[in-house]
């Protein structure tokens, strides 16, 4: 099969290619529960370049040459001999880790914390080509309304910012506040998320306009520019008490301490973004009596209620379009801050 | 009255007096909600040695001269016109935040948050001395098994162990692991707390032979003595994944980045102590799912669910005795070390 | 002042006049937390038809002659001398339980359930008159957007709708169902809230044509005709499950057995309107594992919440002004089904 | 293989032959995830004599001869292809349910409520047997410190009375009151999971008094004589209000309408026993706002738990031995109340 495919780190990301579109081995099926799925989309995601970047080496075991791509969607092309529920030809969005289900956290419907898991895309081949190799707990089927293709970005991207808008949800009481710092690819969901399973009050905080516009269109009440006084509009907003949750998409910079910073005493801060530090004194952690949330993408059930939210028109997302041979551009233009919404390449 | 007033601050806690013991004005009562509580015993905590070394004055507003002592109980003296549900003479342990009720916080049963109020011993005048003033709202009767000198403590040092060890246990689940950090006059409390409200195994560390005895005798599974094995020795005793909560009782020197190492992934770390910093990269919040969880007193629902405890025996406090006159001494004894358990000054 | 005051009981609802317009002796502030609040406007409720029919009588200690009224807002007139928090010309709506705010209860925020209450209008005077005497704890300043006479009656039936939709949509998931049986007074406030608080879909069922347009602009997403194909035409729309959350406004005739059949194994069923009977074996209890959940009106924290949503427009309330002197007419009206949304009594 | 099969129903159970010991086929492995358990041992319960008389026709599809037994425990004898994590030999108890996982139901970690699965004992053949078919999901391997003899009841008995105990320990705080109806079987179970998981006092109704007593060594604060004054002596022990949570172990005769009156305003009854009937006027659910909840059996996950209390001796289980070829005599001794705790047949 044709696939995209990383060949070499590059700290600096100067190469003019970062994969290289060639010829692999198709996968093959070699377990019971295996599956194999024709790629009909796959999500670039920032996380693509910070692994081409090598920051991932030191968190997971990442052997060169690979194929990236952590978020797909597409059609079901061979089953092993112990699959039920899904048959070749099904239309399907793959939840990005593939679990075996045997341990604790995966019966307690906590996927994302298995014992005994692969994440293709990240230390396995990933969607960046033809053909991905997944299992069959990790298939959600699509129901007609949502083409492979419009959706594989909600397995990473989109499944975070429900996962961590969800949490918010659960405690945000009409009357209250929920900030949204970042209203980027996961940023962009999360308030529409918030919108659909709560009634607090969103305020988006962001440096671009265009993002605040977006933002609106999310559902945001209140805009409030990225800046020096960011925290005091905030918490002008907010009666003086800042904000019952804030979720942090940005994660990086001083997006940290202002974030603590415009959380209300007894509040929440949600952090999804990384890249920085929480550097905090503990005294400040008693006095206001603040929870720092940290947020791995979902569970499998999650996804299916993203995909609910989804299919009735609740969550948008905006893509935008590139051959598989295209990756390089794709990566690039991300790199460049020239998409808005989330790149999926196209094999 | 007579009392041991503070008249300057001593950073270095160098002086031979830190408080004089000397004739003040009695309080009075001027609101129809007012209490005069006549003190049957006041406890010494750490946090009046920070007050006298000056660390809260940047928290809160503190004018000198003024009376420390915020774990206060013992009989209702003199109430406000407008005072109902108790009566002269009644046995009295005393919430130590005294609030209108108005808020939004109180009315939902969230008292530490109140928009409105006042903490003696720490903002107002305080418990060591022969009278307190305090409010209607901040009073629970006791029980005839228990005497205000043997419960005073509860009210600070009890409470604040008490709501975190609670919180832990709403969601630790039998197989699952606590962490007790800090087995003193906090953490022997949190060890009980634990011990009665969840079947979680419970695991101590200390650096003192002492407090790991104590934690044994308060209900420990487990006993890991501080130093440079004891991340290794958790997260041997939990089968490598660490505990689902820790409870930090120490929140300063190396006990937070080890605090944080030993939670397993999914799990919460509980920020009790204060005086360090939690420094770490966004990046380790996000691949853990972690949550860390401020701390602050607790409401005054709980201080009422810890007396249940207190009273059926589920709950013991170490106390050691002090005439009102010999504060100096008391406060001397903790800060060297002297102290197990916890002091009380009885006027 | 003015009031309309009830002299008899009759059963038969028969009488031309179930209150007769009278001078009677103003409220007198006697304690420290009272206050008395000058009515904008007084709800009518199906429960003062069912007062007058006596049967409150078994329940609470009803005395005659009394006034009743208990969804009331207005102005503040006067107060006690320890009230705080509300001062004279405020504009108020009054949560319909007065407590004195001691027990655990209420220091929970659980107020409905406090020891020491009394319900003005039910067991007490209330709201069809000029003035009434309530206290300090149950009033909420209103916003500007709000006059009291258009929000008088969430004060009951607002709240009441508000607590059980509230309880269902802290479990309620995208891609789950809320089946709302009866879209009249309550009813039609339930569904608003459902559709902000939670993204579940949400099926009405109702024997009125009329009825479900209303439930359609407030939010369904199916609409059922109540009648011998009911069940099955919720257990149509959610894939032969039922939903997983049931809120049952009517209470009476068939509705209960086919509020439970409605209901999802695992599922809620939430009983708000009442008259009927429960009657059900246990093994079907087990079997299914769905739970009753029964609800009484909300708590004064919650009242607030709902006011945040009134004021931000997630929610309406159709009212139907009258004169304090035509409360007859009112209550005649709401018996014999000409009252669409709530009658408002304005003296 | 040997096993016990029931060849007719036996609607008085006058027969003295309720089952056949006789030779029947051996079960066989015939997809991925199955699993043959030689069995150690496989609790008798009350629900093998409704079986017998014919009860659970009507909800289950039941065709004769058949092996009951559905309280399963022993070594993992024959794996499917598909199996992971069990092996040949491995000493195991059997969750009563086979699953296959896929449902979201399952995926949640709430197998009771799978889409798809077979109940061993109940609408498949079950543990009267020398051999029993199962899956891989339905497999938990035993600690060295426990028998599969002397646990196999924990399978149902166990996990019920787990399930129901832990959903009452999630809301009972210190200061409040349990109810346990029917020290028997589950309720011995119940009261020591209860001790185990809260502080809340347990006061245990029966109208045996040797089972007052077994409930006395199993932690109960206070024991009730069922009869004339049971009501009235719940209601003296909590201070007139009633208990916090119900938990009825009998679920039939006057057991029900009891266990209603023992609740407080704002409390759960938790029916686990049946056999009656709920009979209750809605308005008494709405002015109480109490909650009732069905229970049935209880997780994967939850069994894990449990196993992890009787690993550490925080519960413990009366077992009564019989060889497999006695089952008729256990079921009789069951029947005619000769049985203090769970009867086990031993093949």
């Amino acid at each position: 099969m044709k696939a995209a495919v990383l060949h070499a780190f590059d700290e600096q990301l100067t190469a003019k290619e970062f994969v290289r579109y060639e010829e692999v081995p198709d996968p093959r099926i070699s377990r019971p529960m295996d599956v194999i799925v024709r790629i009909g989309g796959a999500g670039v995601c920032r996380t693509d370049l910070h692994i081409v970047e090598g920051i991932w080496r030191t968190k997971v075991d990442v052997k060169l040459p690979y194929i990236m791509g952590h978020e797909n969607a597409g059609w079901v092309e061979a089953v092993g001999p112990g699959v039920e529920g899904v048959k070749v030809g099904d239309s399907v969005i793959c939840h990005p880790l593939v679990t075996s289900g045997h341990c604790l956290a995966c019966r307690r419907g906590n996927d994302m914390h298995a014992l005994d898991s692969s994440f293709p895309g990240i230390n396995a081949n990933g969607g960046y080509a033809q053909y991905l190799l997944t299992g069959q707990r990790s298939l959600i089927k699509l129901p007609k309304s949502l083409a492979p293709k419009d959706v594989a970005p909600y397995t990473d991207a989109g499944l975070t910012a429900y996962r961590a808008a969800k949490k918010a949800s659960r405690h945000l009481l009409p009357g209250e506040y929920a900030v949204v710092i970042g209203a980027g690819g996961l940023g962009h969901i999360g308030i529409q998320v918030l919108a659909a399973l709560c009634a607090a009050e969103i305020i988006v905080v962001d440096r671009s306009e265009k993002s605040l516009e977006l933002a609106k269109t999310c559902g945001a009440h209140h805009l409030v520019k990225a800046g020096d006084s960011d925290v005091e509009a905030v918490l002008a907003l907010t009666g003086g008490r800042g904000a019952e949750a804030v979720i942090d998409f940005v994660g990086e910079g001083d997006a940290i301490a202002k974030g603590l910073a415009m959380t209300a005493n007894g509040g929440s801060y949600y952090i999804v973004g990384y890249g920085g530090k929480i550097d905090l004194p503990t005294i400040d952690m008693i006095t206001t009596e603040k929870t720092i949330v940290g947020n791995l993408v979902g569970t499998y059930a999650e996804l299916v209620e993203l995909m609910a939210l989804a299919d009735r028109g609740l969550v948008n997302l905006h893509t935008r379009e590139y051959r598989l041979s295209e990756a390089n551009d794709a990566l690039h233009d991300l790199h460049h801050g020239r998409i808005h919404g989330r790149a999926v390449l196209i094999p």
